[in-house]
């Protein structure tokens, strides 16, 4: 039996929610984009969205043009706005990332991605800077100084994978930031800039990011990284498998720039992991599973420790990158499928949007938090075999005393909301189903139907102020429980074994 | 193992859906009511609404008034539209029941009700017949008359009930029905009038009514009655406790105006059980319990045998014959309680409404349908001890063979839906509370979730075009199990056992 | 020409939105009142809500009941918290007034309306504190202590009057107000209380409290009067013909209670006038006609000079008073009409709403302010005879230099919005289409449309940071004229006159 | 004076509302679409839907892919089912256009438009064939034979335009078309199949179509082509300027099939216009205007003499063919801008559907239809200078004696729209703004203010059971008249002078 104490060791850091990932700019023009991202922000409510292809051709913003003979530039808002207003008026803020480069301004003709980011410097670095300076500008003069203030400038995506910057070009990547870091402070000194949003592999790039910052005094005001924990892809038609390390690599990922950068000037910036995830394909059907949910939930549990944020690489299945998604499950970042089915994934982050503000004991398999009011929140997840050797043990148990208030007797009303192998898993439901690749709306409603998480309740009895939870979790489960302590309002004539069906006396 | 056979036994009888009760009407301009009706007619699909208080001072539409030194009468219109108007956005009909009486032309004060209905019998017939025939024209010049032709015309409730008709005066309850069926059919020849809605204790009325009808030659297109199972109420403060008859009795009632009419001018005219309920009170918890829908499963599995309509009493808690409720839980009628919680009984009907349009099979504990396009559904109920002597069984088991198709091999994709003391159960989970009279926003979000039927699903094998199906059910738990062939789209590369945390082979 | 100053004389009083009144506070259980509520709420967004009815029998709180020999009363809070929750959800909070006598506490059965509000002093003043203090402490608990802080408390509604208070007992009101007032301050101390919701007619009533309040030491946090301007009814059926007094009579009874109080212990408190209107008969049909705004047009604007907040009764047609509505247009107190048809005053309170925060003056026919963008906005209205003896003049025309920014030169984009006889009038639409008492669907979408304000746009040239506006009304015309500089990002290439059917250069 | 026939002329052909354009199908999954389309059935109510790229790679349909060593091909429906599931549940079915080639099957490389729609022939005919088998079976499986059935099928676009067909190959579009419709009719042979779609400039083309589908004996079920009335494109940044031919034009162009065929194997099929608008280019301002409206209306009214079907190039401004458009008013299509503002043409549509059933009479600058309630409906327009010469007649007065019912005297209610220059017209508003590219929320609201119609209403005398109209139009006026026979309610005591600034008697 573990005893919770009932001091706070802290509060619950909000890096978890701080941000989340998602595809390509101009698909938040979409209505399942924007219903998946209301419902998110119902249920968990992230704070920033990060996302590519802000300046790339399909958000129309570079518009070059002939007239009375000359080459001239028109700057055009008019699907960013669209795309900005839609997200804020969910309540969301946007991570800006700038990128890819306008074709027509591009040295090059290198692209990424089935809709082809162009990944080359630009061939006149003015034009990219007058590009982010129109940018910026109309950004302020529609939303607000205030407001924009609070969107962070984040330079390029992964510069150290030649994919994503033709020749993964450092010098050139150091070039690129120079003259946007210092574009960004002229629009206004407190906009927030940062980079350099390195992939996991790009051993060294911080320390001499840092080395070109101080060298160059250029502004940096956050770094970024990502982190991810697969091996390398075992491809089969439209889908991939892959091997994952444990989650503590994750965790190991987010810890490394203050690592890295301790000594140098950018030590105790904010350190802002862009994105993360299992796997880095969205192709792998691991990332639809509830072994995927309990995989994690020790990484959102406690990455708060090692980064300001850490951004989930993505909400919602409405991506794509290596092309348009061939079947409703199809292993892609989304925590939410197409036409919002919620993942398992996705009940890890809306049980963790029901912790408590405080924070009061974290374990190898739980969170144990207290809200405001007095109610504790419990987070459990079962442990998973990442090797993929054994399936995971079928059964784990917990045990904990948790102090549910002042030192008294009586009963907490106890409700338990649980996500597995068959229970709040579309994907289990889906198999069954046939693995249906386009559903028919029957089969979209049970599918919904077949993600709701299993809900229990129950009283436990309270003694010196104390209830013992003891918690059997099946395999890849993760549970919450929310204790809340009973005042009965039952009236003193009820006698409940006098209602039919009732348990007799 | 029971053999279901292939061949259906006829067509599922849509008398269970023919008609729902309700509180009355000007209740139906509420918020909850009309979202409550919406959520219905969603799930459930109710084909008519039938409740009391058309005419009565609540609804404004008898009003005298005087101009130029007489006494003159405007027939009103204001709310009843916006009744109407509200029902048929639903979907839903009414079916008109003609009451109670204004209170400007009542021959006296006797009221029924904590709304004040008053029963007496006219001061001037020739005004009730006015207002009649005022109300049914407007109706058919705003609705149209092809539309007022479905809308079925009881005149008046209960009048063997001294409460509901004063002295229960027989002989005054027929010259009121006499007056007002010709005045019906002197506004439109083929609307379908009729009565005479007699409560359970009417002995004898029913033939006497088939009687003056012939001897008068009076017109009645249907006959209505109710059906109760409750024996004396036995009061607690906002409370009642009652006995219930076996649910059988209701069947009973059900066919007995069939019986007594037989050989009279009435004989094989429609039925209507215009009300139907266990307990006649709308503050006996029972309703609110799993044992309720368990009780009443054959109820509505085979009401169709018997009468053309059997109408549940009522489908929302938003009705005050009582007074105000005092608690969210409080023994109301409704399928819903305020705010829309659905309780057991109510996904009894839920499940109803997904049975198929043939009836394969109906036993005591099962009826089993089969859908046009192949599928088949079974809904499944425990057995309930109605003495109140023991509890009711704690497990329950049926074995059915189902037909689900062809003669051939392969699966079935299975998916059950089960409510029971704590699946599906709000009350339960509200009782676990701590029984909050008027609970805060967080308990009643809380309390729809626990409202949800607990689902699973699976997959069975098939052979000879056959599956076995062995449900065990739980105390008082009522179940509905849809069963659809597989055709599986798993791709030939797909294999389960590479997916970490799958099975080993 | 009057030149309107670029110095602003002072904010712009916020005192004519805080409040508006309502029919009895069940009637808040309906759609059609939510509907209302949320249509103003988001055009005009009044602060809070003030009606009758709280604690009469319709909402259920007084529940006596008998348990083991002894009488005993429970607090029941179902509706109170459904009608809370609604309003909260709209963003408008409660003006708490306490009343009518719950039936079975009153001591005497005088009734007060259609709907019989009890208007006798209770048997036992204990039984009515208790329920005081129910009531605030389950409101507290609910909603937290520093929301219902700023919850107003207001003792019973026209003391003065016998049908509002039996006799128009002034010591027993006195009684009364001491033992609520006490009451209320036991609950929470900053809890704000006042009265004493005087009519128009108390002569002496307000000197008199203050006396009482110094005398006998009694908390008042606010004092209130109403405001109503009509004379003597003339009733025909189904409705009303008055006379009215000048609209400045109504801003010398906002004025009154400062007057009055001058140098007694309540100078100082803040003045609510919890009631106004033009004529306090809901069946007369000035209250749905242009002339209405345009009269009440210079309360509205300068009403916020004399009191704390003026509470136009009410903003809906929703409302029973003397009984049900016979006619969609039928005099109402509301804004709205049933169904939400906006009336000319409601436009003249969307008008109010889009003012700026900056009053920069305000004249007989008009007032002008500036919003923090720098925008200028016009309210003006024409002037009325309310003698009845003329319709009023045809034609009126101000003319305004208006200081629109800088000191340069340049254009201003113009919007005006008009309500008059013809536009923006659906009472004067209904009167064409034949006064149909309960108007079909098309018909009423069709009075939609009609009680959309005329709206007009164009240009004006702006000289030394100046404009000159010219506006002419139309009889019982108000009009809203909004005035923004141009910013014009016309591209240069571009030449109107090349499209077909442009004017010719 | 006009003395309109009370005697009908016909019924009003719906050829007008039979179809309706749009930009490439993949847009249909964006919400500004959808919400448009929406906005568009609820208040137009177009039969079908047209657009291009059904088979375009942005719809990701043909999915080759390579397993065990040999290439292999997925046909995928993710976006299909979400486009037709979209479309169906606004009430609209597409017309089915097959095109154009996915990059991985077709024989070259030539694209058109910014989204690159690739152009060129099958590499493999069976590739192709075998694609359109897929889809075709794929929509019956998951909506129904007979719902499919209603779908015409139409092979490519424009193939006599180089741009759309690679070389305007002729033979090469007759062995698609024959390939095609045989797959067509093996599929389900009562699948409506046509051609060949095509340009304005065909000359020739469509004769001898019908001279091959004679020859070869090759299925074809409707013929199609398409009209545009403008001139050579006289470009300027983002925008085209160009000249019109008359409106007669057009009907001229709807009415060369038949012409064209009579006489062939082709003669008597369903004609079908797939594409018509007054200007081909997306970028032309002349779209957004007034005069616009008024030079189609006679176009609208009468297109129904000549074709089944006169399909409005397109219905929304969400269209991305020659890049994302850089204002919000940029001169495209649309009845809709982006963000669903009304564009005058807009308003014609919504006037044409509410023309009653029964045409009375048409003239060069009205149309008169009865409902089948008797009311008249009178759309009417004002003459236009297409040469651009003239800015157009400023005032156009008709006079109408129009049969409202009966033969007897009283009133009847009329209620006018209007859209003009000034009235209804965003764009004007919009110029008169500045022309902000991108406007704010607040300005976004303004124009949708001003893109209502102007309303008016009062009454008529009636006599012999005539009413006299006259209409006089401003300049580029679309105007819609609705006369209703008025049935007073006004009740005998009702004396409106006595109303407050009434009207003096």
């Amino acid at each position: 039996m573990i005893r919770v104490p009932a001091e706070p060791a802290g509060r619950l850091s909000e890096a978890w929610r701080a941000c989340v990932g998602t595809g390509r700019l101009d698909l938040a023009l979409r209505r399942d984009y924007q219903d998946s991202l209301a419902l998110l922000q119902r249920e968990i409510g992230f704070r920033r969205l990060r996302g590519h292809g802000l300046l790339s051709d399909g958000m129309g913003v570079h518009r070059p043009y002939e007239w009375q003979g000359a080459r001239r530039t028109h700057h055009s808002f008019t699907y960013l706005d669209q795309v900005l207003d839609a997200l804020l008026a969910t309540g969301i803020r946007p991570f800006l990332e700038l990128g890819f480069m306008p074709r027509e301004m591009a040295s090059g003709t290198q692209t990424v991605f089935w809709w082809e980011g162009n990944v080359t410097p630009p061939a006149d670095e003015k034009e990219w800077t007058r590009l982010v300076r129109a940018v910026l500008t109309h950004l302020i003069d529609r939303y607000g100084l205030d407001e924009v203030r609070t969107w962070p400038v984040e330079v390029w995506n992964e510069p150290d994978l030649p994919p994503f910057w033709q020749d993964a070009d450092e010098a050139a990547y150091h070039r690129l930031y120079e003259a946007t870091a210092h574009t960004v402070k002229e629009v206004d000194a407190e906009l927030a800039v940062g980079g350099p949003a390195l992939s996991p592999a790009a051993d060294g790039w911080l320390e001499r990011f840092a080395a070109f910052a101080e060298r160059r005094d250029v502004p940096v005001d956050f770094v970024s990284r990502h982190a991810y924990a697969s091996g390398p892809a075992q491809p089969v038609p439209f889908g991939t498998h892959q091997t994952l390390a444990p989650a503590s690599t994750l965790l190991d990922q987010f810890a490394q720039p203050r690592k890295a950068l301790a000594g140098t000037r950018l030590a105790g910036l904010p350190v802002h992991i862009t994105e993360f995830n299992s796997s880095y394909r969205p192709d792998n059907l691991i990332h639809d599973t509830a072994f995927h949910a309990a995989y994690l939930a020790p990484v959102v549990a406690a990455g708060g420790n090692h980064a300001d944020s850490f951004s989930y690489w993505t909400f919602s299945d409405v991506f794509e990158e290596t092309g348009i998604p061939t079947a409703l499950f199809h292993g892609g970042f989304g925590l939410l499928t197409h036409r919002q089915i919620r993942k398992p994934t996705y009940h890890l982050y809306a049980f963790m949007a029901r912790m408590g503000e405080e924070r009061l004991t974290r374990g190898d398999d739980h969170l144990v938090t207290r809200h405001a009011d007095g109610r504790i929140t419990v987070l459990a997840w079962a442990l998973v075999d990442p090797t993929g050797e054994t399936p995971g043990p079928d059964r784990h148990t917990l045990r904990l005393s948790l102090p549910v208030g002042g030192g008294g007797r009586g009963e907490v009303f106890v409700r338990r909301s649980s996500v597995d192998e068959e229970r709040g898993n579309a994907y289990t439901a889906w198999r069954h189903m046939g693995s249906p690749r386009s559903p028919r709306p029957g089969q979209l409603d049970l599918l919904h139907e077949a993600s709701e998480p299993a809900r229990g309740h129950g009283r436990l009895p309270v003694e010196d102020g104390r209830t013992d939870l003891v918690l059997t979790l099946a395999r890849h489960e993760i549970t919450l429980v929310e204790l809340t302590p009973v005042d009965d309002e039952t009236p003193p004539w009820w006698d409940e074994r006098r209602l039919l069906g009732g348990e007799a006396a």
